[in-house]
Order: structure tokens, then C-alpha cells, then sequence
């Protein structure tokens, strides 16, 4: 048995992860984000251990503990190098867990460790070489390559993301102008069409569902608008399917992959989302005859996190 | 000794090269790429039969041959899938060389070989991942990763020219708008001072060097004059700097190599180009803290294309 913890801004949510990614047993504790990185792994390493007591195993029982973050690990010693969101820096997150438990622990990014998730058991699997791009509040990417997790010479390969993809009317908050996530992820199709809907002087069934608040839009109803097609939701559809398929054939451009999946909340919008980058992909590939760029959904949803960061445990003890 | 082959679109260089990758014996024949794949094949086989004989060695002390093609190569078979500008299409260039000189031939593309080259002796030497950008005509690139040529799941990757990285007053060939090569190959480069200068009224320093005939203009005179503080052309290799730097930042936030070397014609440039791409890079790459993103120049010139070929042997016969 593998253990997975999913250490997001909010929640941590811990699952016993069976050999073939399935999760046997799943807890879930808030973060309280705004505590000492120690008390946090206090908590997840007692949390671990009532599991293990509640679901009747022993700590012998468990090869390993993964554990997804959203930021930067040191692979050599297990350190989390930045956390931005938990304000964490440099913290020895794998030596701590491990004087407390007594398992070997090992560390990623939320991203990567949701691409090994579904290279293990969803939309990647069987693949030599896939990308997962998740598309949420920002974006996020999972690259495996011969079958293998890719990080990179310094390990901030899969930056997707901060990809750029083109000229935009705001720039990225790393900086930048252009980048995909400015285009493509779920705060910039929110962005897009509050703009729309300014401009166009409230003609929009969109407003209807959101009783003219604009603050209570997000891209599920942008979505179920476009899919009704209201034109505002269209045009904001069209545009963050567009760049996304500029970001999907510059990477199709430079590694290649064998398949593209696309998860995270943006991905929910379904066939609908998948099919629209496609076309945008087939329109602008090279080498039209070749199966170059197959788009899937990602299948795992929320449990890509648990999954995935369990699966790091395997991967790494291999 | 393995033989490396470098079929251009004007000319076809041949070079006898050791396992250290050095050159030791080389010619050159013009391609006449008007001719019948077969009839330039031909050609290729009976010169290196000439070579052979006129070096003094004898056909058993040649492991392998290899080929730079400025297309794309089956990995599986050995054929040409096509060169655009040889009009070449399906060309079983493997079989029909092996049958005439029965010693194994492999093929790549041109860019992808020279990468091995620097791989082998030159900007990339010693790295685990690094990539190389043909800066000429167009821009091509050469992956490697895990000390291995990465050519993808379909043998398509490290088509960086075509990476949209902003939008441009013209069109690509490809029919995109962005793609780096419209930016930052030596084409481009021509264009955008060209324009310049048309726009300007004739007032800058390269029109002396080109006696006012705007067809005379080529990448090396724009850089000349821009090491002279010539304004218009000081404007117009910022922006191939500019954008190049962007490409570079977008392969970093994709696969992040160890080094970023710098080749093709427009690399001439040297350390002035090399610097002020890493000026770029610097400013906007992440984790400026790591050492991410080490920009080189190529070191090989022309003669990558030969080194790189014949390691192509060294490699596939490992």
C-alpha cells in the first residue's frame, strides 16, 4: 500500500493508494494555511497515523508516502524549496515526516504528480510520452517522458503555464505578457468575459444566471452559456480554446507527446472543451497525416492529487 | 570511423569522423536537387566509395553512415519522409544506400544532428538534457535529453521555429502568425530592418554598407551596424533578441535543459548576440535563484552538420 497526500491552500486529503492507483481509504483535514510548516506536517503525520489505525493495517503495511504540493520540491533531499500560497520556504518536509513515521516520504508538484496519476491510471496511460495540463485558477503541467516523470535539469520543467502564447490585455502576475495562463485558465476565461460583458452593455443570458452579479461568475457558467449559445460566452469559449490550442501545438512542437490530456475545473466542461481545442490543434499542426497531438480529457479529477502523489512513492522506490 | 553525411539543398559535404567526433577527412558536391532522389543518392554512394579508396582505408573500418536530411526521417524504416526542398517524399534512402555499400545507414534531421554534435563535441558537451536553435534561413532545433536525441512520438519534436511566442506583422510560411521563426531567423531579421528602413526615409548606416539596395541586406551587415549603435539596426536585433528570449523562456517552462546553445548563421553574431538573449532570458525566466536556462554559442559551425551525422552512427549502434 502507498500512501498519497494532496497539500493544497485549503485542504489536505490523504488516501491509501493500492498498487494499480486505486484509492482503498481517503480522509480529509483544512490546511489552516496560515500556521508554521511544522504544525501543518504535524497534523498530516498524525493524520497518517489515526489512518493507519482506523483502517486496520500496520505501518509495515505502507511502502511509502507521496506527497503533492503547490510549488517546488529539491528532489535530491526531499526539501520544499517554495510554497507560495502556504508561505513555505525551504522546509525539510521529508526528513521531518519521516523521524516522525519511520516511512521513506517523497515530494512533487501538484501538477506533476496529477500527470503521474493518470500516466498510472487514466487518460495517459500506456503512453511513452504525455502531457497533463491542468487548467484551474492557473495552469499547471505534468509531463512524463519514457514512461518516466520529467523535472527538468533544475526541476521546473512543465511550467506550461507561463508558456507564452501570444499578446494579451493584461500581463501574467509572474510578470510577463502572454502567458497561456492569462488566456486559458479558469480566471482568465472569467476575466475575458466580465470585459465582454462590460463592454456589451448587459446583453447576455449570462447575466441572468449570475442575477447581475459579476462576482458570482466562473467558468461553469460561462461554459453552460456557451454550450446555449449566448454570444459573449462563445467568443470567450472560442478564445481561451484558441490560445490553448496554440499552447498545446507549441508544445506538440518542441517534445511531441504521444497524448495531451486536459484536467483541472476548466476540463469539466467536457467533450464540448475537447473537441473546440482540437480542432484548433488539427487546423494549425504540422504534419497533417501524422497522429501527432491526440487531445484527451483527464480522467481522474480531484483524485489525480492522491493518486498521483501516491504513485511517486512507487515510481521512486522502483 | 563513421561517415557523416550533411545533404543540403545546394550542396552534399561528406566527412570521415572518428569516435571522438573530429573530422578527419572530408568533400563536397554540389546536390543539383533538381535530379531524381535516386540519381543524388547515387552520387552520395559513389563518393564515398571514391573517399574511401583515396583515404586508404577499406570499407570494414567504417561502422556506420549517417545522414542529416532537411526533413524528416522514419526511424523505423529509413526513409525520407520528406525534404521540402529537395521534393523528396518517401525515399527509402536507407535501403537504397545500404544495398550499394552494405555498411548501416541511419538518417535524422539536419537541426536534430547538429544538436548530437554539440552534444558530442561542442556547446552541449557533458550535459544530460540541453537544446540547441539553428538560427538561419528558418530555426530548427536539436533536443537532447538523458544524453539521447529526443525526436518524439512521432519523430516530429523540436520544431522550435514554429513555437508561437507573440504576434507578428506577417504571416509564417506555415500559415501561423508568431511562429519564432518569423521573429528571429535570419529571414526575419531582414525583413523587420528592411521594413524599417523603408518606414525610416533612408536614414541609417546600413544603406551605405548595402550602396542603398535594400536586396543586398544580410543578417551579419544589420549586426555590424547594430555594433555601431546604428539605430534601426540596434532596433531590429533587440526584437530577434527580444523574442528569441522568449522562445528560450517558453522551452525552459517546458522542459527546462541544462544549456541553451545558440547556432546557424545568425550565432555569427557571437558573444554580443549571446549576451543580450541572455539579458532577455535572465529577466524573464522563474526561479531566478536556480540555475536555469545557460545560454552558449554553438561551437561547431558548418561543420556540425557532418559531426553530427556520423554520431547519429555512434549512437544508434550502441
Amino acid at each position: 500500500m502507498y500512501i498519497g497526500v494532496d497539500l493544497g491552500g485549503t485542504n489536505i486529503a490523504i488516501g491509501f493508494v493500492n498498487s494499480t492507483g486505486n484509492i482503498e481509504f481517503k480522509r480529509e483535514i483544512p490546511t489552516k494555511a496560515f500556521r508554521k510548516p511544522e504544525e501543518i506536517i504535524e497534523d498530516i503525520g498524525n493524520l497518517i497515523l489515526n489512518m493507519i489505525r482506523d483502517y486496520g493495517i500496520s505501518k509495515k503495511d505502507i511502502k511509502a508516502i507521496g506527497i503533492g504540493i503547490p510549488g517546488l520540491s529539491n528532489q535530491s533531499n526531499g526539501n520544499v524549496i517554495f510554497c507560495v500560497n502556504l508561505h513555505w520556504h525551504d522546509v525539510p518536509l521529508k526528513k521531518i515526516l519521516e523521524q516522525k513515521l519511520n516511512i521513506p516520504v517523497f515530494s512533487d508538484n501538484d501538477a506533476t504528480v496529477a500527470g503521474l496519476a493518470e500516466y498510472e491510471a487514466g487518460a495517459l496511460r500506456g503512453v511513452e510520452s504525455g502531457v497533463l495540463i491542468t487548467l484551474g485558477t492557473g495552469i499547471g503541467g505534468g509531463i512524463i517522458i519514457n514512461g518516466q516523470v520529467y523535472r527538468g535539469a533544475n526541476g521546473v520543467a512543465s511550467e506550461i503555464g507561463h508558456m507564452v502564447v501570444g499578446e494579451n490585455y493584461y500581463d501574467c502576475n509572474c510578470g510577463k505578457n502572454g502567458c497561456l495562463e492569462t488566456f486559458a485558465s479558469a480566471t482568465a476565461i472569467i476575466n475575458y468575459a466580465k470585459k465582454l460583458l462590460i463592454e456589451s452593455k448587459n446583453n447576455s443570458s449570462i447575466l441572468d444566471k449570475i442575477n447581475g452579479d459579476l462576482e458570482c461568475l466562473n467558468a461553469k457558467i460561462i461554459f453552460d452559456s456557451a454550450k446555449e449559445q449566448d454570444e459573449i460566452a462563445l467568443k470567450a469559449v472560442n478564445r481561451l480554446a484558441k490560445y490553448l490550442g496554440v499552447g498545446i501545438v507549441n508544445i506538440i512542437n518542441t517534445i511531441d507527446p504521444e497524448v495531451i490530456a486536459l484536467g483541472g475545473g476548466v476540463s469539466y466542461a467536457g467533450e464540448y472543451l475537447r473537441s473546440l481545442v482540437e480542432e484548433h490543434v488539427e487546423a494549425t499542426k504540422h504534419f497533417k497525416k501524422l497522429p501527432v497531438g491526440k487531445i484527451r480529457l483527464a480522467q481522474l479529477g480531484n483524485e489525480a492529487g492522491i493518486i498521483g502523489a501516491a504513485m511517486l512513492g512507487k515510481y521512486s522506490l522502483k
